[in-house]
């Protein structure tokens, strides 16, 4: 599954497998302009960090098709990308892409907008394939992790529905299964958004890998019964020490898997590591609205007048960790030392 | 709130508010025979130990009124009985309720069909009576344990409707909110029948009570910041050495107090500890319909032909608990010699 995200050439815009209707229905939203894709971002149709990533690649070229030509494009161009990489707060992959264009930017100031506009498309078609790439890495490192038999479980969708295509923490899965060995997977389904219900159990089911959802709430006794032999989740942003933000609900489940002696994994590329975080209690989380709460599709749940949290992200502290799957092997604790080694090395 | 569970004279049937449809619509569910009374325990048109416990001691009586006069009413009754006390596998109240009027009929052999059922009917009433005079002294026990200022947690619904009225956990609560003390509450929504979302929140809007329903995964974080004081809970069963069975996710919420050094308490009556079971391992989980999880309303979540797991209960370790709450007082550990001191003295 590698074409929920799609440029189209004839369109000159960027399609997106809407996320948000998943499994009912299958459509996509087309992104022209910047406020498409800030749309896009902010209700979901894409969702997921290094997804989100690769969207606001190619949201940097829509950008700059929309910049009018003329003396003041590059304030415009400058005003849209300020609000492209605000659209949200927690993922770093959305302001990393960003940053990314932006630097290619400065490094040819000269460039017209015709010639800049030709260097971020083939800019964001680099970041689309390289995610691919680099998902299929880290699945072949994380493959190693789990067991011919094991039943692993995974909160949320980092699956390649999350990512440009293969996923994360199902991209381990992925590479595991294909590796011949005979697991099963036990996906959350990660209320309110029903990420592990609707994405993880969608992507997985058709592909013929065993999959079960279980409400949030069954992780403690599926554990204690000895029913979870791992646990692979994805990452939004990890920090300088391991602390890793994820799908709220995540750091809950590396407790129960602490407790329970099931060893935990985190599986994110090297861009959603952001050194310059402090340790992760200071990560920015977004609350969004409560109507994901509140509703279900049309369904209202609570009464009407009752207030809900709707905190999107947790931070799970990195002595929860088992290790962090990379494109460029698995790090092990001590995390900020290997991290340092490995990312930093690599990044800068 | 003490209507939701009411005998009506005129149409000599049992009326149970609908809780399948809370809080969208107020509907009464109509029990005039077993059949009826089974099938509202098992969809859980009513649900909640004590309620359940009421349910069923009036469904005796209705089980009175259906076994026809005759040579062979005894072995009828008998038969209806069974079937009744086998409509759900974990809350002990149900067998509580049909042994209590088991044990009257057996107590007076001699009495016919007619005398039985003004019997059971009257003990039926007093039963449920009894149960709202419980969970006021509960509420007045477990008052005390709730500070001014407090955020008290609570999972699934033990309030007025898992009751006959006033309710279990909910009536600690209660009860600290007449003694004047301002506290709020967060209702885990509690997937998948979201008793937290649909009836602790209605309940508690109700009466002005502040409350604010957070997803099941929201847990860590709230507790991780400081936004938790104290978690009351209900339970269903709870064995001679405290561990105590009660919706899923109770377990993992327990754990998590335990990491966060949060005071974690079960309220619950007399009638629900099981001296005869073993430890809480044992203690029979139901699983339930694939339907609650798979479907909010008439709205499916999950991808047609995905498994899922829906099993209705976990069992809270003892050692997880800063307190019981009965109608005698709280007792603290060690469990095993506190409750039959206090438990087994009084039911004996």
């Amino acid at each position: 599954m590698t074409d929920h995200i799609q440029f189209s050439a004839e369109r000159d815009a960027l399609l997106l497998l809407d996320q948000r209707i998943l499994p009912g229905r299958e459509d996509y939203f087309v992104c022209a302009n910047t406020k498409d894709t800030i749309y896009a971002l902010q209700t979901m149709v894409v969702r997921g960090a290094p997804a989100i990533g690769v969207t606001a690649a190619y949201g940097c070229y829509l950008a700059a098709r929309e910049a009018a030509a003329g003396a003041g494009w590059r304030d415009n161009l400058a005003r849209l990308l300020k609000e492209l990489e605000n659209a949200r707060p927690t993922a770093v992959n959305l302001r990393w892409a960003v940053e990314k264009m932006r630097a290619a930017w400065a490094a040819e100031p000269n460039l017209d907008l015709l010639g800049l506009q030709a260097k971020w498309l083939a800019m964001a078609k680099d970041v689309h394939a390289r995610d691919i790439e680099i998902n299929t890495a880290m699945g072949r490192h994380g493959a190693l992790l789990i067991d011919d038999g094991d039943t692993v479980m995974t909160h949320c969708n980092a699956g390649a529905l999350a990512t440009a295509g293969y996923g994360t923490a199902l991209g381990v899965i992925r590479g595991a299964w294909e590796q011949g060995k005979k697991i099963r997977v036990i996906a959350n389904e990660t209320r309110p958004f029903l990420q592990g219900a609707r994405l993880t159990a969608y992507e997985l089911h058709k592909e013929g890998i065993p999959v079960r959802v279980a409400c949030d709430n069954a992780c403690a006794l599926l554990m204690q019964r000895g029913m979870v032999q791992k646990v692979v989740v994805g990452a939004d942003r990890i920090a300088a020490n391991g602390d890793a933000a994820n799908k709220i609900g995540t750091f809950g489940v590396a407790l129960l898997a602490r407790h329970f002696g099931v060893p935990f994994y985190v599986a994110a590329p090297a861009s959603t590591f952001d050194l310059s975080m402090p340790p992760g209690a200071a990560i920015p989380i977004e609350e969004r609205t409560p109507r994901e709460v509140t509703h279900v599709g049309e369904h209202q749940i609570t009464p009407p007048g009752v207030d809900v949290f709707n905190y999107a992200f947790d931070v799970t502290l990195s002595e929860l960790l088992t290790g962090i799957v990379t494109e460029h092997g698995v790090l092990r604790a001590p995390y900020r030392e290997n991290i340092a080694a490995i990312i930093g090395a690599k990044e800068s």
